[in-house]
């Protein structure tokens, strides 16, 4: 049983008192860890802003990028020990230790080659000097430089390492100081990975904090040049934006909430195709990959009504074979892991509960008992449960399914009569999400729905016949797309390139005489 | 007497029971019109997201900047009637009533010109497809859509004319339509322009309304897709932020909160030059235009110990001149009215009750009762007044001109050693601001300057001996700088050119292949 406790002012600090909680493989229930509370977290917050911030505004973008490629190096030689961890405390198969693991160091290097492009100014020069009155030499220019404050990182249980460095990988190429929460019950891996950046000491001196266990009073120190970036649940998240210390120091939050993300069938999908074929391996990759707990996983599947009875087999058939491979990861033949904690899978079985009171189970038993490799009863399983509910339904935005987040490998088709309009309709009953996605090779329908659909969500899926083979499944965040959401899904926007830089920097227009800018400015590197 | 009434659902609304409010003139205390309150707001926001969304939506974004040119001719046609209405209902001179209106309309000529960039397209390209991997052909690109729902506007009162019309212009131009709502005490002038606009007919209909008097429980309809853009005190900036139904749904908000602007004199300012004369000149500006009632107002002068004596001395001077033209703005030799309300009257003097405290006032009576054109004790008036403090005081960031806001002609001198730490401090300890200005020929404290202030700032404008002739005083607000600070002032930003539309849009990751993404989404007018 390891002991996992914070880092934090330049320090591990000491397991006083009783441990706050103990973590279990959620496979087996075999206790793997206990953690302890963190206290003066005032003092860590202080510390960030006061030591990491200056150290890392000492050094130019370039040199930050250098930071992120070291850290992408030391996870890369250290992957095997965390791609173990993840499945032994994440309930992961090796593919979704894989996805997490892979998934932080392809943040790590994608920023760094973003912090080649930004130069060696103290800024980021956002955009080309502007006119403010014809007549004038007077010119305006957008600047950004990091905020002087901390990233307060919250994240949540289901992406120990790519939600922990995927945050601090932006933040620390702005400029910002981290301190970094992990979700309690697989805080195994984001602690290990945190060990391996202390020992390595490669990030200035308070640069990177890690707090194990609660937040604690942490929010209450918050201040007016802090960021707050939560992933989690809706409820937690209006409970941060609405903190007293936030709302009184206008605390920029980023939130990444609930999601109801949707596919869309097109109108043109037939069966044959490969274009079918990736729909249909899409839909399965994301009922089943981590279990279904990835906040950009599929829950509302969007299909003509002619192709309904069609998708339906197809997709029953493919997800029994994954029911049939579902058990402890520890077995290699497995195909789908538990779900990380006895909480979750309560939660998702009421969760099925309630969409049931919409729709009804095509495929699946919520309550079976015996998985491949573990003694029956034990550990947190729940088999591929594919629920279907009538046009009437799917029409309705006050049913189940377009409220509720049932987070695990569950999902609901959703018979439509093949146009945007009523597409769009059912995607807006979700109120904003992270992700949708179309599958059509009609140019037409695919335009519409950008314009329809986009709105409401932070990344949007186009693929067509051509491009099928070579597509990614839409639950895969890439560093370079904007990852977030309206309404729902929490209002935030993270990763996307140089845009996920906003969240850590202020803008700032700097006015002067058109030369006076040239000389104090620079020269822009890139047009973005 | 006027009866002010709002204009909802496509119908002005009638004056039903008694009026909530009286305004007056704040030189003479005669009443002006009364106000009366709004019912069904619940309907007004449907009817603005259901009718005025989509037909703004069914423009393109060059149409919807041709409909804010026909507004900026239609108050450039009835702008003496206007600039007669800013005078008599808000207590401006001719010059700050110019300074509201032609700002109106220079808002809408900037976002007129702004819209010719940006096509026929739905949407706006705002970078070029990104490889997600090196050797994938899919690709990655970011458009910006209108967000499908309403844009509520709740105005300060120190602006009715440039406050309603310049956030409208970008609501407009992104393709959201407006429900405007400016505080009651200076309503006459928005609602004689949301009169103006309603007459003219040149909207789609649903994409203006305007709501006199009280919000009334207008925040319990809000939704995930509403964007609330708020001016006016930091208190009831958080009880928006803070309000159910804006945490609920994660509703979209910005905010233009208090602000303790400072200006830099440069170490190596000189009385004899240009700039001294231009920081001169711009500080008794800052103090007086629109009686000092400007979010972007200076509140701070931080000037090198050694040239204390000279600036009180010449600042002083000014002032007194100024003070000797306070009056009834009806009069023609009145160089500065009075304050708004008796409310504000009110507010000042107890806030420079509260800077004294910490400073001394080194011109000016607060309780001074005798005023140019004016019955004596009539009006709300307070003429300018010049506080200082100690070096130990100034760097002291508990003192109270860090802290308080007060909203009148008032700023308070603060030494310091000339060195942009210093400086930085000081500025740093009014915790986020609007705009700061710095006075210097000296390009390495000029450069400093912007590494250090930058990040606590929304703009800043720096000023050398060269420029001095053309530039402007830095509590105006330009269309093509943004607007907005972090911390105390907010954390907002607004106009800025193309980045004030970031407000009213969503952005949207779009992933397909690369040659469809080029077919689908057009290409790229202008690199911004």
């Amino acid at each position: 049983m390891r002991t996992l406790t914070s880092y934090l002012l330049g320090a591990w600090q000491p397991a006083a008192g009783e441990p706050s909680a103990t973590l279990v493989n959620p496979a087996t229930e075999e206790p793997l860890a206990v953690v302890h509370r963190a206290q003066d977290l005032d003092k860590a917050v202080a510390y960030g802003r006061d030591v990491g911030g200056p150290g890392l505004r000492a050094l130019t973008f370039k040199q930050r990028g250098e930071l992120l490629s070291a850290l992408s190096k030391l996870l890369y030689s250290n992957r095997e020990e965390l791609l173990d961890l993840a499945m032994v405390s994440g309930g992961c198969t090796r593919g979704d230790a894989k996805f997490d693991v892979d998934g932080a160091m392809g943040v790590l290097a994608a920023y760094a080659q973003v912090a080649e492009e930004l130069g060696e100014q103290p800024w980021i020069l956002d955009d080309d000097p502007a006119s403010i009155l014809r007549t004038s030499k007077i010119r305006v220019q957008h600047v950004s430089l990091p905020r002087h404050g901390l990233a307060i990182h919250i994240n949540a249980f289901n992406f120990p390492a790519w939600g922990m460095i995927g945050k601090a990988a932006v933040a620390l190429l702005a400029g910002m100081p981290v301190l970094s929460k992990p979700a309690t019950s697989t805080c195994l891996l984001a602690h290990r990975i945190a060990e391996l950046i202390v020992e390595a000491n490669v990030l200035p001196a308070g640069a990177f904090q890690f707090l194990a266990g609660s937040a604690g009073d942490l929010l209450d120190h918050v201040g007016p040049q802090d960021v707050i970036a939560f992933t989690g649940s809706a409820a937690v998240g209006a409970k941060i934006r609405g903190h007293r210390a936030v709302l009184a120091n206008n605390v920029r939050v980023n939130i990444e909430a609930d999601s109801l993300n949707a596919v869309v069938f097109g109108p043109d999908l037939e069966q044959g195709t490969e274009l079918f074929d990736l729909a249909i391996r899409d839909a399965v990759t994301e009922l089943t990959q981590k279990t279904g707990q990835k906040c950009t996983a599929t829950r509302r599947i969007l299909v003509p009504e002619g192709l309904l009875d069609t998708v339906r087999e197809v997709l029953a058939e493919r997800l029994g074979e994954r029911a049939a491979k579902t058990g402890d990861p520890a077995d290699k033949g497995v195909k789908m892991g538990p779900l990380a904690t006895a909480q979750q899978l309560a939660d998702a079985r009421a969760g099925i509960k309630a969409l049931e009171a919409d729709a009804k189970i095509v495929r699946g038993n919520p309550e079976r008992a015996e998985f491949e490799g573990v003694e029956a009863g034990k550990g947190f399983f729940l088999e591929p449960i594919l629920l279907e509910a009538s046009a009437e339904a799917a029409a309705n935005p006050a049913s189940a399914f377009h409220r509720i987040e049932v987070f695990g490998p569950v999902a609901t088709l959703l018979p439509y009569d093949g146009g945007v309009e009523a597409a769009a309709a059912i995607i807006r009953a979700g109120e904003g999400s992270l992700v949708s996605t179309v599958y059509s090779d009609d140019r037409e329908f695919t335009g519409a729905a950008i314009a329809a659909l986009a709105p409401h969500l932070g990344r949007l899926v186009i693929n067509d016949e051509k491009n099928a083979r070579g597509a990614f499944s839409p639950g895969c965040v890439f560093p370079q797309g904007n990852h977030g959401g309206p309404g729902r899904a929490g209002c935030g926007a993270e990763l996307g390139g140089t845009f996920g830089l906003d969240l850590y920097t202020q803008r700032t227009a700097i006015q002067g005489g058109a030369s006076q800018l040239a000389r104090v400015l620079g020269k822009r590197k890139s047009a973005n």
